[in-house]
């Protein structure tokens, strides 16, 4: 076949359904049923899980006992648990929890950085200094998540160039990875394509990682569009978990489910089994009350 | 940039909502609903529209009234309006409500078409020499629907070259057009491509139309992986009318609006008016009382 298909032949998934996904889902769960939750991913085959996050309880109340899921969870040699973490305080809190790995966030569009975090986009990385220090001196691998690359819900259109920019001073810093998200996943194949193709000029595409939200139904069709500009790391949130806070009953994530059953058709390795996925997925939607955001896990649960 | 894609232009969307979509909804509506739909389809920019079946109403309750619907509606110059017909009789009835064009089906797998319509496939292909000669004789155009070319329910897989068998058939019958349809949603992107790839091989593109189900949430990467092929036709249901059969409470067609999303983004010209559309697509789900399958109707409407 005369197919252009240069795609990777294996993918590494980032569970964020603990952090990314809890965290914006309404109702806070108990410790023991977060516990359960990574167990389960554990299980399912997941390398990398997002554990938790170590900000404020105050602003987010999802997040609190981060650190006692970090105690709780049981260990599987070769998985990475990672937190996120804004400032130095939430590092030393997720070191002192064992966290393997830390995050760390920026926006790539301006108004965003302001009335998400309260100061621009540059204060932003000011402010992770220490904490890439501190880091360093503990080795702890920092990854890099940089949000709205392709449109903000204040501004619009985001430039890729300034995308790329944040990326590269998230790299500078120390980060060995970073992560590209369309928070509000308004961006579709096309300019997917165009903006890995941009980010890869200077950085290598194993080092890029894509976090899509499947707002507007784009997500895979954009995971897709990854693959072919040789993408190989991507967020995904196990049964779609977290809403989209910028539209009400809007998806958030795209489910975990949903890009493993696409990598199966294509014949792209993960190391995830579907249907113990499936199973950790629909649990957790059942002690969240709310229904299965993944189209997949509906689909085979039903059968 | 170097990035190989060749898109179409443009591309033409067949909306299947009032005839596939309402077919699959449990609820039959009444006929002045059905007109509302498909003037609101019109208002919206829609070019082909599938206004409904002539089947017995005992098989099928959803699609009685169909002859009314036609002569109900507001014909919009230049714009196509479609009826599906099992057999002669009902291409007569088709004819007579007015239909600008028919449509005929059959299954690339075997035991579909056994189990559904209780023939062999080439049976089915058959019972459609005598509808065709008079479509040919009253100079109506046909086309034709091949279902299950990903994946078949009771078969799994389906090859490739059988799907070109039974669209090769269809063609020589006298089709003009052939839509391929991945009725169960099964299918990934590459075995989209695949399949496109080896039927350009003795069609031609602009012949063959795409016809995809969200069931495993994989529409929207199916004809992003379809329009890499040069595939320019699409068949899509506004608000996903029409759920999947084959598993309860699953996706069945892909969205009108979450398609027209994807074009706009591509900047592929359709002529659709994405929130007349969207509009459109609430309408009918008020009167089914149905969630709004189509994730960019959620979002554009939640804001």
């Amino acid at each position: 076949m005369s197919l252009s298909m240069n795609l990777p032949s294996k993918v590494r998934l980032v569970e964020v359904g603990p952090r990314d996904g809890l965290q914006n889902e309404k109702q806070p769960i108990s410790v023991a049923d977060k516990i359960q939750l990574v167990n389960d991913l554990n299980a399912a085959g997941l390398s990398t899980i997002e554990v938790g996050s170590f900000v404020s309880p105050k602003w987010v109340p999802q997040m609190a006992g981060s650190a006692e899921v970090f105690t709780g969870i049981e260990r599987k040699p070769g998985v990475v648990y990672q937190a996120l973490t804004p400032n130095l305080k939430g590092f030393e809190a997720a070191l002192a929890a064992g966290a393997d790995e830390v995050a760390v966030f920026a926006a790539a569009s301006e108004a965003f950085s302001q009335k998400n975090i309260n100061c621009s986009i540059s204060e932003s990385l000011e402010r992770f200094r220490d904490l890439m220090a501190a880091a360093q001196a503990a080795n702890i691998p920092v990854r890099g998540y940089v949000s709205c690359v392709l449109g903000c819900p204040y501004d619009g259109e985001v430039a890729p160039a300034q995308v790329l920019s944040v990326a590269r001073e998230l790299f500078a810093m120390g980060c060995y990875e970073v992560s590209v998200g369309d928070t509000i996943g308004v961006g579709t194949a096309g300019k997917t394509r165009a903006l890995f193709n941009l980010l890869a000029r200077e950085i290598p595409r194993e080092k890029l990682g894509g976090h899509f939200h499947d707002t507007y139904g784009q997500a895979l069709a954009n995971i897709y569009a990854s693959l072919q500009e040789g993408i190989e790391i991507f967020d995904s949130s196990v049964a779609g978990l977290g809403g989209c806070p910028y539209a009400k009953g809007a998806t958030g994530n795209v489910a975990t489910e949903d890009v493993v059953y696409l990598l199966n058709g294509l014949g792209i390795q993960h190391g995830i089994d579907l249907s113990r996925l499936a199973a950790a997925g629909q649990r957790i939607c059942d002690v969240l009350g709310r229904a299965n955001g993944s189209r997949v896990a509906r689909a085979l649960l039903s059968q």
